[in-house]
């Protein structure tokens, strides 16, 4: 989520750190998934109402990957940015790395993406301002991925339907 | 997750009940999303663990879809199973429905894949048994469609490593 | 709490899951005795509810007894259903057990019984169905039980009130 | 758990405070039973410690009656001492009141009777020095109720242990 | 804390008690130090609610000295009292305590001093009682530190907004 | 906690965003201090492990003012950075800000000045690099006032020992 020179980070990046304590961990010393979750789930919904300036919902996490454990002890950074928005649903990735306080070496641990949807103050969805990845390569590339997941996300819910009306 | 009369409930059938109390809500005074996630996590694991007799991390959370809020008061059932064991992987399926204490209707309101991989006492990957999902054909539809499923992670893995890469 | 065959789960029969996961234990690296107290609690509630279809308050925790220590990264298995119902209030039986991830094999851990006021949308008591324990021997044994200690909490009400009066 | 002019309070006697946050409370915005009965486990505990001398493990939470609710807002206050000990076990008392931080006056709104094991650093019980209530006369009564109600709880086991046996 | 004798404890005085259970503590084994601010906003403002008969708010927590490490385990007892009482604001002073369970001797390693404004049901600050803090030479010798201990404070915060006007 | 153009921010610097969810709110539907104290030092903390390449310990948390209440559904943002080190500890700077969701705009709510001090793997004090504020103003205005607190501080623990000693 490093932004390029000139270009000044985009107002819905947001960043959360922890320190994993014990009371965050399993039975093995390592963060239990539940609790990244948990947090992706607060960042990401942080950027979503940036981005949207409103009230928002969790849709649906999806491709939230563990790439690495993360022992008690480490600092854990979380940062997050809208990816890409429609109609009134918004895709937002977060990226989490895990810091040792000793050498301050930072290693990508996990993964995730989320989508969000905007509701108004009677809980009905309301319209987005559309998406504007401007001039920033990876805010594009971001973009162009979300969409292509999207994609993906469609034809999925059509297969689980096709499957649920046996057609 | 019911079972055919005449068919016996897998082993690594999990079940965890739960009720919304003040502390795992958002400020709409529903369930916020993270918390759900960290329930799920825990159902999974168990799943997992029944059905690998040991360790297990939670390899990713895909698929987790929020169909409808649940309020606070709500008595909230998750279920899970093993649909599909690999060399050292599982996939669980877990469903959440959240019951009206007032006239125990129920509604389903999030469903969730997650895999988890097997761990020995080293943290090394061990190996699992061939999964059979015996005559229950929800336990056959349930196995296919984690195939499925599997094949789309792996082609999904491959685009994120080509944009890696470049190529 | 497993049911002959041919009897039909009760419908107020709950079943609820736990990882034991450090923020969970003493310093002796055991659950807590008032963390499961706590999940009692929520597991009796759901059942209480079920039965009753409706708001519900604990009135007493009596005779909550720890058979073994339970330790981190354990799986707590909670079942719990009503044993008997008065006018307005229930008697529900929660079993613990305690079961090894590596072996599948279960312990019972504790035991204990709650009882429930039901109440109505003001906050009275309100009447409960004539409880039916049905041709399942177990529960019919549970019913009468409940009975007995119904009966011995009322005579150690008593007790207590003499006491206080200095009758 | 005042103690008469003259007389020095135990030092097994245990004050624990709370002030209900939104985060112990139920749907109904009161303390949930089972955040009382954590409390209490923690409380008595010290109280067990402080008689004992060294590590203990709750036995028993019985008789733990909830005589009125205790809203959102309201301070809690928890007073704790041993009752009666016996070769390596002990009956600790709780009461707590619910104290209106607009007033200062109390209710009792909850009572509990726990009875903890002392072991040693392997584990195994060890015997407790002989419990002398003194010249307090509530001391003298509390200690004397405790022997009744242990008679209970023994003749109360033993109608378990018929029963499981069948005789 | 301790009161002479002959001179009643004053109403304000709170006392609280903890065990250091494993979801309190740091990497270290020891409780972290945001978990020991948490226990002494509470503790404190008891202390302020008793003293004012109703709503506060935490004003400010200034000198919160840790002087030793507290371990898992131990037993964490504080005691607060007001100090002193000015127009609508209170400092409250808290003491905490570890105390060994196998020992029962106490090691004092922490105090604070926090300062809280009173309010009335429409959120504005309300006038307290005048403190007197009676024949005992401790609460004098608080009451007279209390004093310096403001002035300190108003300094400070003249000096900050000479810092923030650039005067 | 801006960094003026041309100049990189310090790696020390840490942000830390909440959302602030029923749990952490008292009865006056705002965060209550303590939980606020919890997160200042997780993130102050932070800053002092990434400065100082190693363990660190809470010396003392003062001067933390609370300027305006924080609502439920508000979200928190904690920037902290290293004002000054000496021989072995350190000040860390707080400042909170809360940002409305529906309009982005951010209000000062909070700012604390905490002391660390950095230890080896044997629990000694080690020491630390010189620091050095660099050629941005506002980290030389900083470390300048942070030398006054220290001054303040360390007369202010005279006083104390005085008082203690009767001189």
């Amino acid at each position: 989520m490093t932004t390029p020179a000139g270009i000044a980070p985009a107002v819905h990046q947001t960043v959360m750190t922890q320190i994993v304590l014990p009371q965050f961990t399993n039975a093995h010393g390592t963060v239990f998934g539940g609790q990244i979750a948990a947090w992706i789930d607060v960042c990401a919904a942080v950027s979503a109402q940036r981005y949207s300036r409103g009230a928002v919902v969790t849709a649906s996490i999806d491709q939230l990957h563990f790439l690495a454990a993360v022992k008690q002890g480490m600092v854990v950074v979380l940062q997050s940015q809208v990816n890409m928005a429609w109609r009134s649903s918004m895709e937002v990735g977060v990226r989490i790395e895990a810091e040792d306080p000793r050498t301050g070496s930072r290693q990508h641990c996990c993964s995730a993406y989320l989508t969000f949807v905007a509701l108004d103050a009677e809980g009905r969805t309301r319209s987005l301002p559309p998406f504007d990845p401007g001039a920033d390569p990876e805010a594009r590339r971001r973009a162009r991925q979300a969409e292509e997941r999207r994609a993906m996300r469609l034809r999925a819910r059509e297969a689980r339907q096709r499957e649920l009306t046996g057609s």
